[in-house]
């Protein structure tokens, strides 16, 4: 489905970066809903290198590389977690492209533990954050430096949004529309998407599971 | 993530069907849930040909080809809707072939307008079924021998679990994990994807929604 606009602008660049075994939901819910405001925004999927990247979902989806990006004052990243999160922090290459991407993004969106992506670039130093909770400590324990709420279904920190796990980078994201775009165009994406929205970012039902071990 | 199992039978198969301009979340949304279960189930995707499908959400997908898929007493057959349905449902061959999908599958799963494109194949005659609620009269008018339900997040009727509106898909989804394997299942991958869930097919807070007219 999508919603009728009579917006004219130039649609805001939503970068919706991948790598191999990322968690499903975590990109492919706020795409959806930033999907369903065409005439508001444009995403594009982006990886390292480009080419096509897979994950454990069976899903294999095409991306240009990230040197093809369009990064402006408005454009929106978006990164997605995964349990792969915890190798690719030691990729440094991979670390210091996200951390000029996400330093030149107007917003930066992170879904799970894709916010332990950030931090290990350092960008989330000094700034409130939060993560997937069953992996929390384990995220936490990764830079120190980072301000994390450890009960929060999303925060906000200046440009960075970063949410729960999976499903809560949808409520996240439909705040993020909700502040930029006004509760109009927030609520027809809600309909449209037929979404029961958490919009409190304060309500939390799995900050209980945090632990200090991950599963899988 | 991925939920820790020691099960070791054969992972059913779930069969993501898509087509052109398919609705990001109402294949995505399934996949996830079925994809956190993996000693379960295995998500592969299909189209009529096989190949790069993709959507104005910027969504690229590789998949198979209908011939290629699996079929058993027990696949899981997920069909996705979009405002590309109602194109879709002209399309003879491609109903044919969903047809006969649909009716060696062992439980199909359409989200959205996916039941439309059911209903345009016959195979829901006599069944209840729901759909999106925007677009309910619409699809109603397709073919008048479903018993079409016009308030409900989803109906389950024998092997047909038909949803409301794209975020309904996992709400059915989880029932349908629910019942299959029990409530601990559907318990873990409700904490693993960090989801709220509506497991009350009665609370269908769009219904409201339903008119005589699309939007899109």
């Amino acid at each position: 489905m999508q919603i009728k606009s009579v917006r004219n602008k130039v649609p805001i660049p939503v970068n919706a970066i991948v790598f191999d075994d990322f968690e499903t939901l975590d990109i492919m819910g706020p795409v959806e809903l930033f999907g369903l405001l065409q005439t508001y925004y444009q995403v594009q999927f982006y990886s390292l290198n480009g080419g096509l990247i897979s994950n454990k979902h069976g899903v294999t989806i095409q991306t240009q590389a990230f040197e093809a990006m369009e990064i402006n004052s408005q454009s929106i990243l978006v990164v997605p977690g995964g349990i792969v999160t915890f190798e690719l922090i030691k990729n440094q290459a991979f670390l210091d492209e996200l951390k000029t991407l996400a330093s030149q993004s107007g917003s930066v969106l992170s879904i799970c533990t894709g916010s332990s992506l950030l931090a290990a670039t350092g960008i989330l130093d000094g700034i409130k954050a939060t993560s997937n909770k069953m992996a929390f400590e384990l995220v936490k324990k990764l830079n120190d430096k980072v301000l994390w709420q450890a009960r929060a279904r999303w925060v906000v920190d200046g440009k960075f949004y970063t949410s729960s796990g999976v499903s809560a980078g949808m409520d996240m994201t439909l705040a993020f529309i909700h502040e930029t775009q006004g509760e109009k165009v927030a609520q027809l994406c809600v309909e449209e998407a037929e979404y029961i929205w958490n919009n409190d970012p304060n309500v939390d039902p799995f900050s209980k599971l945090t632990t200090t071990e991950i599963v899988g």
